[in-house]
């Protein structure tokens, strides 16, 4: 059967050395380069000795290097800011499917994005490109672009639940709060006073309390999209003293009539051909049961005679919240089916 | 200087040898006796060989032994239902100074506890005992008391922060929600498949979501109180791969016209004469800053435009959540300095 | 292509649920059945809910049941008595294939089984079962048995490194010692208090010091073979604050003119076909390198000047330690690629 | 009760700190200066939050300025080299009590100091100075010097159970192996990749296998000195996943006709007066034991008919193999109690 080719733009972060792994396995795609300007001529081997057969032997090019390559896709897993410098001479160029993992192309209002992060180089690509939360865009959607923005972490595991409720109006758009715990690697690989082991290690605590984290803007966009009107979530990030996993604990008001069993039917309806989405019928997920797997599995309870509902959700950071849906994303715009190699 | 004896009932679990420790450095205060039936005449040190010292010579003794014992003060680590049992022998017999590590003596109301656990053996004891939350309830009210019901660990890190803003009305008491994490001491000694290593490590979750966790009784009845209306919290506790360490983040409405300045000023007035409870001017808390000690770190701030208020508190859950308050407790009613022995 | 079928007996502990999830991507084999006597009737997904697609949808039944489903292979995922007690049904009524996971299997001493287990209830068995260390034992002679005894996790890690070395004589088989540190998971899923995350978490402990330890009547009977004198490895297991990995740090004396030189060409030799196996040309692996496959990574040293070699090997204790393993000895006896369904 | 002053240089990382966290509830010290060059003019709070009472409020000061405050000590926090250069100053101008916590002042030989580390830039220092093991120096030795070089912790846990045991002849000096296992937090609180915590979690390593290991100098030379001859020791450093404690577990050669008995009555006759050091008569000690505590645990065991004996120990390596030991050998000096201010 036909092999794809895919490159990837700065494969030496936690994302792209996932991705790498991801597709280690993919039966349908195959790596043809990795970029790295600081480690170009090494192999990857020398810098992840954790890795082993053909994938081992691959040498980092250049990214000049690499425009020259004909590939079928490419993934970028560079920080926002560079990542569009990087990436938009691919698109110019005719790259027919990219996807990116940085914030780049997440959002569609550049003022936001502005208001964010910084400025965007390249205004005019937000409108070529997709936010590309799969089960919720929808595959035939997908496939109209060639560029797709792979959501944020945290946001991916509170807009998977909360999107096809706000829009189904069985909740309020208002007054949502989501209380969100991630583990260490969601903070990347660059060593810092906060990612070091003994200050993590048996740890435990909150940062950009409330309304100062960048995924809100993204979550906010998305959510304001189906509401209609524009919404403003409370929503605090934990750092947890675990490598890998999010859990969002999230908090809404039900609308008026509304119960757990709207609820559950919206969401059992929305992703019912979605093997990777599981709604439980009761109880709820932990971090464990998604470690490893591109899934999202949520939990949710009414609170009786207080018209509140509370969802929580679980997702691995570095598969469904990074490398596994930008996978994912890649094996649509190929017209693979979507969990090829996500197994 | 005189010292003082007290005795520990049911010293085997964590609670209990915590509390040992904590009395191992105290200047005032020796441990007259332990008890446990099922280990009478073993010494401590062969459960606990990480003892050393005097402490780990104490044998345990039974119940019934002890009770002929005269001391200034009698601590119980032992499980609700059973602490009451165990004590009340004291308590009849005239024991002096006793406090209660379990939930049998934190509610005034004996239907609530009814419903939340277990039929109350002593009823007639729940007004004779004090929820001892010891820097809100005040010195001189907790000496009139002979028997203290020490706090559970949630609620000591809920209510330290919200019973003064509920009393002083810069927050509504209704739509309060706090999202709780705790490390896995706090689920008690007892092997588990909840407890097991593997299950735990590396792994999150919540559990008993939003309405169901029994320390919502006293957090209700506390608030109840002081709002003088039912009050119910929504509460989610969380179980944190770590062994030490509780959490809260909690958000609220702010009464109009009130903001974070009005709020951290109740709080610092109310606890300045607290060297144990610190209201941090800027930013959150981490369990990190409290572990081993008897404090609670308090964090605030207001979400603009939003009026909310985010609160995140932490403290150490087998001290200032169970045996360092106990013994706070204890240190008041023998008429010394409330920190002695907790530095 | 032709799909195999499997049973697994006694499929609720760690390494049960290891092989499922293995099964589960496995491309030529698939679960006929799991047994479970506690169990029965449930589905796998009740016991563990993390678990998703065909494979949670399966039954636990009974071992009588199983005795009348026909399948290609068996394993058994039992305790050691229990296993060959539940085994040898399958065995005489002619099951082809099977691979038992505990100690049952291992030895062909029944006096060194005795000694170090308990009374061996088919120890005509021993004569008809091999000690499936795969690599070593190479596949030509695993396909002249019907019953497998996968090894023990220690000493598979210990083995590897160790059986070529005294077979080519290198390195002297007296006065070898090895320091092995293992995750909380080779512990079993038995909640107890040695495996309480309390007690294993920022913990580390040695145990079973020095020669008692079951694991070394296998390590001592292998390299006994190759040695054709009797072998006495000093062995001291310790427990590691992880959930997975094996590191055994095996220090031995280098047979006089014998050098690192010669060690690394014996290792690379025995394993150059051996895609599993990774003697590494400079450095030491970690455990990390191998967590999550079933892979065997050895690093070595000599020490100038004083005759002595530092080897460093790693696996996965749950995979090359336990269920990778026996699915590997499952694949060469139902002549698959041995590494079939463990990439 | 009079009370001693002392400063404190490089207050910055793990072990500064650690000793501020041990003075404050020091009885008889208190300290007068912490001097750091980069954040003079802060206080300790703002670099460690985590900081109460008065230790809290203290200000960096310069070297400069800590050099005209009279203090009846000093302690020197600093690595290797700056240590020195640091403390020469405060040794010329008369400073009376010096406690150096780097290895600038642990070696008596100059040339194996800059083997292992660098050029010495006052060798003259070293025979002015002592090495700090204080159990086995003894307080009266101790009380002759006016500069003291606090051990390493790897040493402090290797040499505390070997040296008394060579000095009497009951184990052999030549072919004992070292395997030791450290918290993360003895590599220091610099951020590196190697110390991220995504890197340290759940893993497990050995480094500087065999004879790479800097500290292999100072176990090397003290045990040279008992032995009358060269003693090389094997020596593996590993890192544990886990924040604080090294357990070492040593095997050595008996000398022909000693046991077990002799080996332990002579750990128990050498530290019969030393209540921080503990030697099991039965089974062996977990890091848990001492985390926290200046103590250090020796287990032992012979192996039956292998003439071998085991020793586990354990210390908590800022502790005991740090910031502990080093105010244990200014307490000597000062006159005080070894253990004041360490229970």
């Amino acid at each position: 059967m036909k092999k794809y080719t895919v490159g990837i733009i700065g494969a030496t972060g936690y994302t792209g050395v996932e991705l790498v792994k991801l597709l280690r396995s993919h039966p349908r795609i195959e790596i043809a380069f990795v970029t790295s300007e600081r480690h170009k001529g090494k192999k990857l081997k020398e810098m992840f000795p954790f890795l082993f057969g053909s994938v081992a032997a691959l040498e980092f090019i250049s990214l000049e290097e690499a425009l020259a390559v004909s590939v079928d896709g490419v993934f970028s897993c560079l920080p926002h800011k560079t990542a569009v410098e990087k990436l938009a001479p691919f698109f110019d160029q005719g790259t027919s499917h990219i996807v990116d993992l940085s914030a780049d192309f997440r959002l569609s209002s550049v003022d936001l994005y502005e208001f964010a992060y910084c400025k965007h180089e390249r205004p005019d690509l937000l409108k070529e490109s997709l936010y590309g939360l799969c089960e919720w865009v929808g595959e035939s959607k997908t496939k109209e672009y060639r560029l797709i923005g792979s959501p944020g972490c945290y946001p991916t595991s509170i807009l998977l639940p909360l999107l096809p409720l706000v829009e189904q109006g069985v909740i309020e758009s208002t007054g949502i709060i989501a209380d969100s715990k991630s583990g260490a690697s969601g903070a990347g690989k660059e060593p810092s006073a906060g990612t070091h082991f003994v200050e993590v290690h048996e740890n435990f605590s909150a940062y950009k309390v409330g309304d100062e984290h960048r995924h809100l803007t993204e979550i906010n966009e998305q959510l304001s999209i189906v509401a209609k009107k524009e919404v403003n979530v409370i929503f605090t990030p934990h750092l947890l003293p675990m490598a890998r996993g999010i859990l969002s604990t999230i908090y809404v008001d039900l609308k008026e009539g509304m119960s757990e069993l709207e609820v559950r039917k919206v969401l059992l309806s929305q992703y019912k051909d979605s093997p990777m989405i599981e709604v439980l019928e009761v109880g709820f997920p932990k971090t464990s049961w998604v470690r490893g797997t591109n899934r999202c599995v949520i939990g949710l309870k009414e609170l009786k005679g207080q018209n509140k509902l509370v969802i929580v959700s679980v997702i691995d950071n570095l598969i469904k919240g990074a490398s596994g849906q930008a996978l994912q994303n890649m094996n649509i715009l190929l017209d693979l089916e979507p969990s090829t190699g996500l197994n």
